[in-house]
């Protein structure tokens, strides 16, 4: 197994994106809680993010959901990140809260309803050019609850006519990740259901279109590392959102549910060539903080992946490659889990305090009192949600 | 097999209770849409229900949801409900929208929190008292999202604490129907999953407290008519929750996603005896009609549940029990696919006809002009929904 | 809604492929029984299949797997099926039985196990020229239990290549088609798990390269219908194995265990242009007769895919589509539940007679001695099964 | 969180027996693939098993299958084993290999082959009595593969009839627990699908009936660990069959497939009592080494187990109660992930070397020369397996 010395220099280059949402409040279809100190602005939700940053040195982009996070200024809106230490990332656009879009929006039978979402997608381009973002993300809630509601294979043809549009778009360093998802909330049929669609959606139009793989958009007891793998294979890995789940998209905070999935699945990412200075791959959230402290969960969910990454690198591929070619099934896999169990935290915090860290992020936010102050300041207003 | 003319009378006693709340607007976590003449009160719901009664003859009770449908004068609301045509049913608790049940109420570790979730209990049965329902309906939120946000033991000796209270609060013809559901709102445990912690919990209080099966509160897989006949054996069959689903607690339209499935319900619904006048067991509709038009779409689930009850009473028992005893794999199997198959729609039609309904009730009511004027009259205000 | 008049000229030229084994026996890991009257060679198993064809005038190919059907002469073999009155069919191959195989075939990572893998293909397209079959099936049982085992990324890049040697002994009227598997026998990882992956490897190959659906192999919950429609509007759907499943990969009768679900499918088919005259899409029972009887069982099953065909083909498109315009969900839903209620059996059974056909197949096999002449007839020898 | 050094004691009384079969032979329905040295008798089976508790000090029982464990004289081989190191545990009843058994055993609608079944049972309650073992396990492969095979209802009358007979036969020291299963190999519905409908079972029989929880018998999505605090809180948890899966039963190595589910599947236990002195639940591996090596895939399994439950023991209860009154979900997850996360592993083989145990049992075994003796001895005979 390699030392923990070994694989500074890797850790040193990782970087998660955070999601705006996940600081506003969220919920089920059943309630939506609300929290003291919940912002009421994108500005605050930056604010929040870049106390995560600060504590971990892990999440140095804001992604941001537009229109909830729409402003006049976005140029503006990046200045303010900067100053607070982060940076503006990955646009998301949003075709599932108008109620033209009750039956569908890039694939809707209406030209006149799909003609509005390609060109609210038209409009994210412009917020990334505003930002100097990358990635425009396109998760499309269409589908239907019904047989027969909908036609799926019209719906699959405007669908390939309408990412058309949207690519044809995009600038020459702009990319499209298009998120696939089992179901939710179309209870039916999706239009983007597994990877193979996106996959299909994304090699049809070409270089700057990948796909992007949600950890919790997947049937139960669907294998994700392969699907990492495999896509890293063929070059079509655009980014992750991560989170994790139970049952359905439950959008815990990732790690939560099953960490040894999520070390597999970081195991297949750094073996495919997906971590590093080399990949284009992104690595974001997408959770739901519905009963527990949003910024301490955003803080809790990179160190998850940060201590996960670190037990991956730590895998011997030289020993597991001969255990493999000798048909050692328990010589192979214990060295997986010798690294998976071997427990990095003590180094972990030993080397971020080398880097002006603080070596436990969690016990630092706790004491800095920036939760009290939100607390006290953010009084009046509309806390931020997933409809605002 | 039987003759239509033989199940005719077995058809006549046949009651669906309806759901409020399937009259109001409900939707996902993502989005609810609104619809043109959605009632604003617990009267026009009622009203809507009353529509489907008239179409069908099937719906003669609407079932309520507290505080959903509070009112001032339960009796004064029943003679309302009388006045339409139909009686008011079961009433439904509600311990999941208040701010304080965020980490449970009958289970709650919090002995204040949980004296309220038990008093909101004991309101409903003064609802009961009013309105001289039968059913108290308990669907439980409680659950957790992390493993060790709560003590899965303790909260078991709690909620059994808790539903020994309620139930001594019930009178001599009243009863506690207790629901299951797998998951969700909660994501790691919810604290009665299954029937069989339902029917645990229910034994343990005695004759008057009996399990709710919902159908749409299963894993994956689960073969939902051996519950139904596990339950009827052991005498703690309460009530039904009607509704279908693809993948979680889609909500859709009963019979919609698998109607074979239903059918097996229903036959072995016959075949423990939990169909008839000799019964107890109550059949009520939950379900969203996200979509769809809501007095349409609980017409349409009447009438699946009836179609589907008339198919499983023509099945032949006698040729059944003979091929099951001769190890006629294929000819047992296809004794049941023929009743299956037999399409009743004809013979329901004219039956319905005979009995001064409409023969098509769907289309009697597209005609009845019912919903035009409720589009006209019900302006302003606001829509009911989930959280009023 | 269409006449039966209408369709039965679509019905006329539909033909099924019955596969060799299911006149064999098969069971579970814990138990295979037998049966009397199981076929002791091959010749007795086209037999039995010609008894199916006899009946329903569906199931003119009998689908061979090597080296379970190996024999000296094909040709021979062709000759004795074609005085049975069928003709043999896709020929599928075999590599999950020798003691070679027990970490992979054609994604092993020794190479002399991976060319005695591709060999072996090479001897099935050999038999494919001797018995003029167009397709060769690819099911890999290849596919590791833990985590480590093997490395998932290069078994993809060996099973690349495998196929690609493969595809290119290919003659120009033949084709690949390759199966995909969502677990079973491996359960950590397989190594075809998805119609993503079967999709990516099969557009890398060539127009002669397809996907095989088997529609018992998917997670729980999955639409397979949209998958239907997205492989036929890729140009990539090969060939079906029917069968039907509640749990795994169950391999029960087609259409048994959600009747629905055969129907979408079928109406996804004929939407996309996958039936009919113009199409090339292979139809295939794979099913296990564990329980009940084989020859019966496989007449069950032809008559079930032909009824769901016709339910399919009854679809009123045009008003369909006009409800699907109209945002009608209730409507557009009912148009398909109403020609799946429809009973086509009377006047299938009508159309069979005025073919010469029985009207009733499964009785017509049942009055025909053939069942006691086997039963008789067939004592001694090693009765067919998995293993030879 | 505790110290290691706290929790010595309550590990060094665990004891996790094994099960005979675990060292012959298993497969698939496609595959049996046989290893060199295998056992050929109990005998060599037995053997085996102590190995394991010579590397490990965890396993001291050896469970039997009867019939494939059949010998003359129980006597001799209790004092076989005692020779050996170890001693005969529970037996496990057989009802699913013999061809009378198709259709069902305790469940049988034929009385004749009920009783035959019934009466196998006897049978082992008299090898109890030559073994002095303590417990009766009852695993049903009973079931139907299609609706209306058979009758859902009556068969759990009369598996209650039959359980009742066994259960009559048991002497005063022995016990039944019976097992539960979702499916397999039984494809429609299964007699003893889940917890519920055998604790209703063991419940109606009496104080010496309990339930087995096999931890790979649960649909997809199971919260397992809250069915073992469930039946720990009603009484009735008897023992646990481990094993550990990624889709359906693939009786993998415990703790393989989700090692965290395994943590907390074993702090139920320890919270709820069923671990130490106190408590009568047995500990029992399940598994089936398809592709490993079987001895060493054993000591691999119970060494999970102990690894797991140290982690459990670790624990910080009374901090975490605090955390969970507080409602302070993050600190209360993160004690549970605290102690997960701790490697546990060092301290265990310091621990295991002052007890005179190997401190890498995996490590000893492999260097004991075991493993190269058998193989060359072992050699003629026929290979024990499922079916001998």
């Amino acid at each position: 197994m390699a030392s923990f010395a070994d694989i500074t220099d890797q850790l040193a280059g990782q970087a998660i994106e955070l999601p705006s949402w996940a600081f506003g409040n969220s919920g089920t279809r059943f309630k939506v809680f609300s929290t003291p100190g919940t912002p009421r602005s994108v500005e605050e939700k930056i604010a929040d993010a870049a106390q995560v940053h600060a504590a971990t040195g892990l999440a140095p982009k804001v992604a941001l959901h537009i229109p909830w996070d729409q402003v006049d200024d976005f140029a503006a809106l990046g200045r303010y990140a900067e100053d607070h230490g982060v940076t503006l990332g990955t646009i998301n656009s949003n075709t599932f809260q108008d109620d033209a879009y009750k039956f569908g929006s890039l694939t809707h039978v209406d030209e006149t309803i799909r003609r509005k979402a390609i060109e609210h997608h038209f409009t994210c381009v412009d917020v990334m050019d505003a930002t100097g973002s990358r990635d425009l993300k396109i998760w499309l809630a269409d589908g239907t609850n019904y047989a027969g509601q909908g036609d799926i294979r019209g719906r699959q043809d405007r669908l390939a006519d309408s990412l058309r549009q949207i690519y044809d778009r995009l600038g020459p360093e702009q990319r499209m990740v298009l998120e696939y998802k089992f179901f939710e909330p179309a209870f039916y049929h999706t239009d983007v259901p597994d990877w193979g669609t996106s996959y299909a959606h994304v090699s049809a139009l070409g270089d700057k279109a990948m796909v992007c793989l949600d950890t919790g958009h997947h049937a139960p007891g669907t294998n994700i590392e392969f699907i990492v793998a495999q896509l890293l294979r063929l070059g079509k890995l655009g980014s992750f959102d991560f989170n994790s789940r139970y049952y359905a998209d439950d959008d815990l905070i990732v790690g939560s549910a099953d960490p040894f999935q999520l070390f597999r699945i970081l195991y297949e990412v750094i073996r495919g060539g997906g971590f590093g200075p080399g990949s284009d791959v992104a690595f974001m959230l997408d959770q739901c903080h519905n009963v527990e402290d949003k910024i301490p969960g955003q803080i809790r969910s990179v160190l998850n992946v940060q201590e996960m990454t670190a037990r991956a690198l730590l895998v011997d591929h030289d020993a597991l490659a001969k255990a493999q070619a000798d048909g050692d099934v328990l010589g192979a896999n214990g060295l997986i889990m010798d690294a998976f169990y071997t427990d990095v935290r003590p180094d972990l915090a030993a080397w971020r305090e080398s880097r002006g860290l603080p070596g436990d992020p969690m016990h630092a936010y706790a004491v800095s009192g920036y939760q009290r102050t939100i607390e006290t300041d953010r009084v009046g207003g509309r806390q931020a949600g997933w409809g605002a």
